[in-house]
């Protein structure tokens, strides 16, 4: 169900075979928490030429309910998106301080932001959830300790990471599902390695590595990375969870990862800011009130295609929704775009002077020591 | 620049040629005041099929000012839109009690809603406006009585549109624009007659009819458009301005209108009223929740193709802004829809059965006797 194509300075690329059809690796993941995104759907995700997206199991098994979703066919023909589906238990989701309430030993309980009452996401419950939601690919049940836990609360979460792990493995039955694990053990080397090597023993379909991009120093961050994806098995997808700044994902991809979510490309359009090859600007400056050009010079995208910076930039400054939708169109395309494009580069074993030239416009010629290898 | 092609019960198809190419008539505009509509943008129009859409010549005026879409090839470019821009000095717009500040002999005096500062729209100065905005079609300015004003009122707010009407006319240099004049008199038939009779001796382009879709009672809307339109010349475009009920369209298409805009489809969609031609409905209805039907069976809209109703309840029941959008694109293609077939309808001179057979479907059989004759 995975097959790995190529290999280019550490880079890999190859295809993963869903029930939803194949996605290309590496690929990038727009959150659509509810089977949507905010203010950009299923419709962009297709036009941007994402291939698969990430939603929130818990949510969905909330509103509109399990049943209802299953009634429909599940998640991906409720959506009628057309790619594949990821889900997730959604409990540490960006924005999800609301959802989480604690972990426990029998599983991460999480509120409901619709009458405030605590459901215990048990590994057993949470199979069940995204079965029968019917995603293409469900992930396991994981205890992410916070940023600052000692070692000792490390090493606890660990140990139900890893019987969740196991659990919702045994309890998992349909296998035209994918099931990916996550990798844990916080900022420290050996945990990680031990997480990855102990996970690795289970046989998954997808490795995913959590505990990433929740505020963390980047150094931390990419030990965390560097000490996972040696362990895991070459065979299988490894997925790095909430990771979606168009440099980490470069420098991620050239360190062995293959599949990417975040809510960064598209929170951050709302916001205004734009992504080019070039680095990302913020739109609402004046120097764009009379620009012609398109949001990105040689964008395919849509949106650049039929819109002016000057225009997009008028719909910023009068606030209309519509502005939204067109800067998240945009930034989804660069991202599946910059997946293409390491794709083609590691198909051709350029991925290492890709990497080099992306991160150059990127940051304007100064890449930080960070990303240098 | 305009032809009549076929009239059959009193419906009227043609063909208006704009400079951005023609449209078919009748036809209807979706409201775009900023160059975009809330949550729903040209892209969606296209979409849809509309062919033109109604600007707000003032508030883009404002923002981004007319310097800055004079430069970017006029208001039609500037929203990348393809088809025909209409604007109008929007004064009257729904939702526009925050703009309009009184009504002198000068001009419509208009609030800014970013600064608060007043602008003095004289008739020179709307003409100017809309003539470097680059629109398609401009209006005139009109004096609205209010709906509840006497007499007097009336009659001195006539000798100011028509006075107006006369000063836009002959301020206006780019013969490539259309001008449209507007009809008022409020619900009075002989005023009516008047201010038709008086403008169709000016030779407009097109003739709007104003003061309507104000919050007057219908039958005082129909007295207001049946004793404008037979006084108009028949080889002009007859615009009935703000009204946009698909019952109402095409009660007014019979009665020789070609031409609306109006926030109704498209804020009601915001509020989840779906069009269909049985009537509209509520989407967040219950018995919704599990309907793998599109929102309108039979319908060609990219949205009735792509998603269930069950979806699309979902979608409002979270609050999602992409639920705003798929509502009012469905809506916006309803709307498209009934114009093309009533055009159909006249051409092969059936328009008083498809009105019949159209209201039946919308008022479930019961058609209110307004619509009748």
């Amino acid at each position: 169900m995975f097959s790995l194509e190529e290999v280019s300075g550490g880079a890999r690329a190859g295809v993963l075979r869903t029930r939803a059809g194949e996605v290309a690796t590496p690929f990038f993941m727009p959150v659509a928490t509810f089977g949507t995104g905010k203010g950009v759907g299923p419709q962009d995700y297709r036009a941007a030429g994402a291939r698969a997206v990430m939603c929130n199991a818990f949510l969905l098994s909330l509103r509109p309910g399990i049943e209802v979703v299953e009634g429909l066919g599940g998640v991906g023909r409720f959506m009628g998106f057309g790619g594949a589906v990821f889900t997730d238990s959604g409990g540490f989701q960006a924005g999800s301080d609301e959802l989480f309430v604690k972990a426990s030993r029998r599983g991460v309980h999480l509120r409901s932001p619709f009458d405030g009452s605590v459901t215990v996401m048990t590994p057993q419950r949470l199979v069940e959830v995204q079965e029968r939601l019917g995603s293409d690919a469900a992930m396991v049940i994981d205890d992410m300790a916070p940023a600052d836990a000692s070692r000792e609360e490390y090493l606890r979460s660990l140990r139900n990471t890893h019987r969740w792990a196991r659990e919702c493995k045994d309890a998992h039955g349909d296998k035209k599902q994918l099931l990916f694990c996550i990798v844990q053990g916080g900022y420290d080397a050996s945990l990680r390695r031990e997480s990855a090597e102990y996970l690795a023993g289970l046989d998954f379909d997808g490795y995913g590595i959590g505990g990433c991009a929740i505020g963390e120093p980047k150094p931390d961050m990419y030990r965390a990375v560097r000490s996972s994806t040696p362990f895991l098995p070459d065979d299988k997808p490894r997925y790095l969870m909430g990771v979606g700044s168009p440099p980490d994902v470069v420098q991620a991809v050239s360190l062995g990862v293959d599949c990417f979510d975040s809510v960064f490309p598209t929170r951050n359009a709302r916001h205004n800011m734009v992504f080019t090859r070039k680095g990302p600007y913020q739109l609402e400056k004046a120097r764009f009130a009379r620009d012609s050009g398109p949001l990105e010079e040689g964008c395919d995208c849509w949106v650049c295609r039929s819109h002016s910076r000057a225009y997009l930039r008028h719909l910023s400054s009068v606030d209309e929704a519509e502005g939204k939708r067109l800067r998240q169109a945009h930034n989804l395309r660069f991202m599946a775009r910059l997946m293409e494009d390491m794709r083609a580069a590691i198909k051709e074993d350029s991925f290492p002077s890709f990497k080099e030239s992306f991160l150059e416009g990127w940051f304007g010629g100064r890449i930080p020591k960070l990303y240098k290898s």
